[in-house]
């Protein structure tokens, strides 16, 4: 990005400073490697021009390295402040655009977060993912079809979220499992099963990014959200979310995961209401549709 | 920065990435510190332009977030990795840089590096700093002035180096103070004390940072030099090195530390040459000249 305001600074220190940036991109010259090589002098332009239209005071230097470093020191095995403070800046989606362009109708990308679990639970067509979760039921069905309309059979397709409490099953410390499984598409390339109508929950904010948020004025919630992984032979790997219409943290999800072509309508159903698979639910229940459509593997170059 | 190359993406593919940016800078927009807002929505840009320019992969990005935990864990009380980063990416350089700009004929500043003690010894002019230090003698004498030419009496200098071993005394794990003291100009500003002739030292190159210069193939060794940083009443605060003509790590200074103006000539003295203060060297010594010229404190708007 190029400077929005062009300090007061005289030629001869702006020549100074562009005269270090040269140099510094310079020093990457010998790298063998022509990626880390090509990498490493973006990534020396864009912070320096970034240093340099802040005019980044020493003590602004200070309290960012502080910054890094606290982040550094409550990341371990289980939490990685590093990948937080990326969502939050739109880092992690940035990358999820850049690394799954627009092809034509293919349904859109989104972070994949860090709840993701290998071994989930195989389920049949008409399954249930809750595990005993709390929640209320929903159910969800639709198709996977590519690119030119048609069906995918025996596509996977992994569906992981957080209860109603707004925790994912691993943020438990008992072994449950529960809130994920997968499935495969019928021989038509349609899918369907129960899960739990998607609720919010923040992202960890009990340090160093929490504290970033909440200087900035920001929230630390997720717009409510059920994730989806699917892939198939010969397609392009899809993850994404689906979104809750009418949910107000829509316009405000704090890792900027939300795109308008996911968000989709829960349709509420009184518990007297026939499910679709005829299943009989004690309480209300909600159902929408996610029809999906993969992008082929190897895109053509455009 | 703008990109320097274009990357063939679809308009539709630019706008969503553009979005995107907008989004991430927007959501910033009701921060109440206003500097705080101006610093994260210029970051958001740059790093954004950062990820959009070079198409950042998705196990790229993998690497730098294992690359910045690395950097974190390796990083405590002794070891500031992070300091580390910034300064081989110049950005430490370029943030002394943009606070301490160009200003007549004001001495030239550069990094502080991790190696002052606030508590040094002082000594009188003419004294000694190497605290018995191994490394050959060397006399450095000079004046302190305003940008007008008069000399500033009293200007404290504080001065510190590593011995001819390549560490600093707080390197070693005993209590030495050695290579290091503090002495002021005389009453027509000034100044002239004994240390080392200034030889080169690497970085600490054992963490991920040394791995980083290693795969772009650039050496983590400085330039021989010797530090100071000058304080007088109503002077901008100087922080500087010199540095050694005919030192071959002067162009490839692992931290961007080497400015032209603050290269000296270093003369070298056989043993029987009598010293300018008529000490006599067993050995050879050596001797240089550093005129010092202090900003004003306060800087007219340019
Ligand atoms: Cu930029
Ligand atoms: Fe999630
Ligand atoms: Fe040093």
């Amino acid at each position: 990005m190029s400077s929005l305001t062009s300090p007061q600074i005289s030629a001869e220190q702006s020549a100074r400073e562009a005269d270090l940036v040269a140099t510094v991109v310079a020093s990457f010259d010998g790298a063998e490697d022509a990626r880390l090589k090509q990498l490493m002098q973006a990534l020396t332009r864009h912070l320096h021009a970034f240093v340099r239209e802040v005019r980044l005071t020493e003590s602004e230097w200070e309290k960012a390295i502080a910054f890094l470093t606290d982040c550094g020191h409550i990341t371990n095995d289980r939490r990685q402040e590093f990948i937080l403070l990326s969502d939050i800046l739109g880092i992690s989606m940035q990358t999820v655009a850049v690394n799954n362009e627009a092809y034509a109708n293919a349904t859109e990308a989104t972070v994949f977060g860090p709840f993701f679990v290998a071994d989930a639970p195989r389920i049949d067509i008409g399954g249930d993912i809750s595990g005993g979760a709390p929640g209320q039921p929903c159910w969800i069905e639709g198709s996977v079809k590519d690119t030119e309309g048609n069906p995918i059979p025996g596509a996977r397709i992994e569906v992981w979220e957080a209860d109603e409490d707004g925790f994912y099953d691993v943020q438990y410390t008992d072994d449950r499992v529960a809130g994920r499984a997968y499935l495969h598409s019928d021989a038509d390339g349609n899918y369907a099963f129960w899960g739990l109508t998607p609720t919010p929950y923040p992202i960890p904010y009990d340090g160093p990014v929490g504290k970033l948020l909440e200087a900035v004025g920001r929230s630390p919630m997720r717009a409510s959200h059920l994730h989806f992984m699917v892939t198939a032979p010969g397609a392009r790997t899809l993850v994404t979310h689906i979104f809750v219409r009418g949910d107000e943290l829509l316009s405000r999800d704090s890792v900027f995961g939300v795109k308008d072509s996911l968000i989709y309508d829960f349709e509420q159903h009184a518990p007297s209401e026939a499910a679709p698979d005829g299943r009989s639910n004690a309480g209300s229940w909600a159902s929408t549709r996610f029809d999906i459509v993969l992008a082929p593997a190897s895109e053509p170059a455009s």
